[in-house]
């Protein structure tokens, strides 16, 4: 049986800045549904990217963000429930000061679009007091 | 933002045993998924019953137990993920002397059938040697 406490391997460095890894908690196929858990360390980020069926994060450990663009960085901690939309350009990571651990699915895998944009710079990342 | 700690209310007395809450974590059509989390206390499961696209239980609290019609009884604990196949009757709940809390994922909701059948009976749950 997996479990969400499992650390995975190092993530694409393409797709994401400072040290993250990831782990897949289910065969997409099986359920039709990528389901992953996500561990970054303070200060490591995704790149901007969009879905084209959304995603949803549970933040399972620690301290983070989250931001659509155009719009202010949210905090994220323990137990939240992030509802990205269809198609909105979002990065998601670590606050500063202490590591974030996420599970993320992505419903209709099969249908799904993944594009990966630019990575989120340092002044983009400390622009919000936070 | 949703809670994977929130409470919830009451889940309906005719699919369960015992004291059993339930709340929405998404609305199923936003993402054609099915999210909810649901708090069992000791001894309390939920009856036998099948999803016609299966589903995913991610445990955030606890230790209980999870079974597939025909087969032993399994203990599931806090991280744990489990995978139950399309169509496959089963039960999952409490342990006997401790609370259990569990996301439950329900993929392609719109097309899912699930089906609720009997009660656990206090000898089906006191079956195995746990």
């Amino acid at each position: 049986m997996k479990s969400i406490n499992d650390q995975g391997g190092k993530a694409p460095a393409e797709y994401f800045s400072g040290e993250v890894n990831i782990k897949k908690l289910l065969n997409p196929s099986d359920y039709n549904t990528i389901m992953v858990i996500v561990s970054f360390e303070a200060g490591a980020r995704t790149n901007w990217h969009t879905h084209s069926n959304g995603q949803i994060l549970i933040v399972t450990e620690g301290v983070g963000y989250y931001q659509e663009k155009g719009k202010d960085i949210q905090l994220i901690q323990k137990g939240d429930v992030v509802e990205i939309p269809v198609d909105v350009e979002h990065w998601h990571g670590a606050s500063k000061n202490s590591a974030l651990r996420h599970i993320a699915i992505v419903p209709d895998s099969s249908t799904d679009k993944t594009e990966w944009l630019d990575p989120v710079t340092e002044q983009e990342y400390t622009s919000d007091l936070i």
